[in-house]
């Protein structure tokens, strides 16, 4: 389609190459007595191409003075480079300056702090940290379409906008297209004059949706974005971010358990093949210990224990917890930590919680207080993927939405499911960007998405 | 992972298998004598799976009173089958009964409307129609994924919430986590209080973002969810629905339009190759021209045309227009279909359209008085694709901002992109709903929409 070449076809080419075109941007310019060096990149790796522009170049007095975040096309040949940690070089035998950035560009070669790039999230994708982290993000989505789609998996769309909320709790975004300067009030129906003439907000989950579609194309899984309105300001937590949730017909808890366990492998796997020089940046700069991390992941099967036996296991350990573990309170940081950390040095199954502290659609176990839960721990990250096993028995899901406070008449489609060919089905949930900074190293949510959404927060 | 194999699986082996698990929903049951045949379906392909279950089961008696819509689980083995229509059958060794559904479920097998299934969005997949369309929508998506890393593009998800909205106009959800019942009224900030300290709003576009993205990685996608709160019911028209959103640094308008023309016809080559059975339902009995329409889209070069020629085609056509075409107006659909279906009965790519009809962003041409858009046209479908060369001239763009109102500081990260390393580069935009319509010949967005949204409408 086009003659114009990417760098990384360049970087990774097996022959020297006459009549390339490439166009790109300035990174760095170093001026030799006769002659200039140009490092370029255009964003396709995180390698730049050096050029050798000369002063045979017509406007090589315009090139010995390009700025850093300049663009240009160079026309030139490929050839063996004699310098160090490059295999081509690009002789340049022309450069059309395509624009020139000015001084106050604010990318100049020192290095940036993450909270000022944050303050420029429209130029940090054109650093190499960030750059590897977006690449990254969009090989992690590919390899999870491909490991769903190898297992007959489908894609479905589940919808943003709701009037239902799956937690059964939450902080919601509400929706809305009535004049802000003139709502009704003290209305006992808010909303009903609305666009959807009841009250909207953006979905918490695709579950509840998903399972419909599992009980009838058999394996689906959604990936898309999911909103909660909680007012918190941590390293862990956006407004906007990205989820995946498979849901299987006829898959039971452990089934669930070891596709949670398969996929983290893969998808990981994949990553790490397909984005060699860019996790090798994090491996280098941002997280030393990352490579044993990933490692920890790929190389073990995991630990499985229910949630009693990890409970025994933190009671019995001694450590100075900070909250001391309890049966029936939800597992802390400190005690995922020390499970794989400390006992099992590896990601951790826990399953069989109890029900008190789960949601209401997951499966009642036979001992009438535990249910078919399970929470996938990752050393240093804690839970990765939270999943069950759902409740399939109407009579038992209907008790347990009253016991939760839940209208059960606006559930009746979901209801239904249970209704009309019901069958054990489970599914889990998975945290995009966890994952991708499990991967990375970053510790920063706002630093692995493109425009992050927080308290506060909604420039660009 | 598990025994238990897919009806795909069964339907498309090489040779007779022994020992085969299969868990699946009955679509019919047959009687003869002493035997009965059960269709099974379990979502993963259009086709059913035909088992002979006799009397030697155990549980005969109640395997012969199995009502559509009932879910079991059959240990048996994979047979070549001596009836019409099918290579292999499934003889049951043993049949556990999983559910039964009710007689009021509300699948039988009769034929339903598609208003009727749309009440029951939640189940409509288990229909022949409905998996299809499902199935086939998850392949699209897999096709554009491959289609566009296969160029070496990143996949890049612009925020859902944002504060600026794209097409400077247009209908917007508004986002907000206050108290509809208790909402500052008259106030001439509002919003200061809510979450992000000020109005936000749902996406209608995620270009503006993706623009900066290819600035920085060269080749970018979007593909996600956008909105637009148009309160008007039409058949083409919701909500709620994803796009696709490539952006090209150093692209210009002609090689925009070849990638438009490539993506086209290998998406829906990838589709046609990979869902064959499912493509042939809709082109049996939805849309008897579907094959030709497909057809006309990749055995041909698509036409392209300037604005000027499409209007000049349209005036010396003595074609009787409800609305005379006129130049300096948009296209009427009426125009789209002449230009398509009479004229050059295939697609058509209008470019170069008068700059008062097309948004600020698009890059203009050096006549003044036309911009470098450009909108692919569908024989029966009319524009399925809309795009332009960018506007990469800050001062041309500022000053295109003033003309159409928009408040250039609140766009200051956008024009950044300007003032540093601004380079040609293009983009488009596709309503992944409208590239389904097109696949399936299914006529009501709706019905390509797992639970879709329109005014009045956000059941489930």
């Amino acid at each position: 389609m086009t003659g114009r070449m990417r760098i990384n076809q360049l970087i990774n080419s097996d022959t020297p190459l006459n009549d390339v075109t490439v166009s790109a941007w300035v990174r760095t310019r170093r001026d030799s007595k006769d002659f200039s060096f140009l490092e370029l990149n255009d964003g396709s790796c995180l390698k730049n191409i050096q050029v050798i522009a000369d002063e045979s170049l017509g406007n090589y007095g315009d090139v010995a003075h390009l700025t850093t975040g300049s663009a240009v096309t160079v026309y030139g040949r490929l050839q063996a480079s004699p310098g160090k940690g490059q295999k081509w070089e690009l002789r340049a035998e022309r450069i059309d300056i395509i624009s020139r950035s000015p001084e106050d560009y604010p990318l100049q070669k020192k290095r940036h702090t993450d909270e000022f790039l944050r303050t420029i999230a429209h130029l940090r994708p054109r650093t190499n940290k960030y750059g590897a982290v977006f690449r990254i993000r969009s090989e992690l989505s590919y390899a999870i379409h491909r490991f769903f789609r190898q297992r007959h998996f489908y894609y479905i769309h589940t919808p943003i906008l709701t009037a239902s909320d799956c937690e059964g709790a939450g902080e919601l975004f509400r929706v809305t297209t009535l004049d802000p300067t003139d709502m009704p009030r003290l209305n006992d129906q808010p909303g009903h004059t609305d666009f959807f003439g009841k009250s909207a907000a953006l979905t918490v989950s695709g579950q509840l949706e998903a399972e419909m579609f599992a009980l009838a194309l058999g394996r689906v899984y959604t990936f898309g974005p999911t909103f909660r309105a909680e007012n918190s300001n941590t390293s862990r937590h956006a407004a906007e971010f990205w989820m995946v949730e498979p849901e299987m017909a006829f898959f039971d808890l452990e089934e669930n358990m070891d596709l949670a366990e398969s996929f983290l492998k893969q998808v990981i796997g994949d990553v790490l093949e397909n984005c060699t020089d860019d996790i090798n940046l994090f491996k280098k700069f941002v997280d030393p210990r990352l490579s044993e991390a990933l490692d920890d992941i790929l190389s073990h099967d995991f630990a499985r224990i229910s949630y009693g036996e990890a409970v025994a296991i933190l009671e019995a350990s001694n450590f100075d917890f900070k909250f001391p573990p309890t049966y029936g309170h939800d597992l802390q940081t400190e005690h995922e930590r020390y499970l794989t950390e400390n006992y099992f040095r590896k990601p951790v199954i826990v399953f069989d919680y109890p029900a008190d502290i789960k949601p209401f659609y997951m499966r009642l176990n036979d001992d009438g207080r535990t249910v078919a839960a399970m929470d996938v721990l990752a050393p240093r990250i804690g839970e990765i993927i939270g999943g069950s096993q759902r409740e399939e028995r109407l009579e038992v899901l209907q008790r347990r939405m009253k016991e939760t406070g839940l209208a059960t008449e606006d559930y009746w489609w979901y209801l239904d499911s249970r209704r009309f060919g019901s069958v054990p089905h489970s599914g889990f949930g998975l945290g995009f960007e966890r994952l991708l900074m499990l991967l990375t190293g970053v510790t920063n949510i706002r630093d692995v998405i493109p425009f992050p959404r927080t308290p506060g927060n909604i420039e660009f």
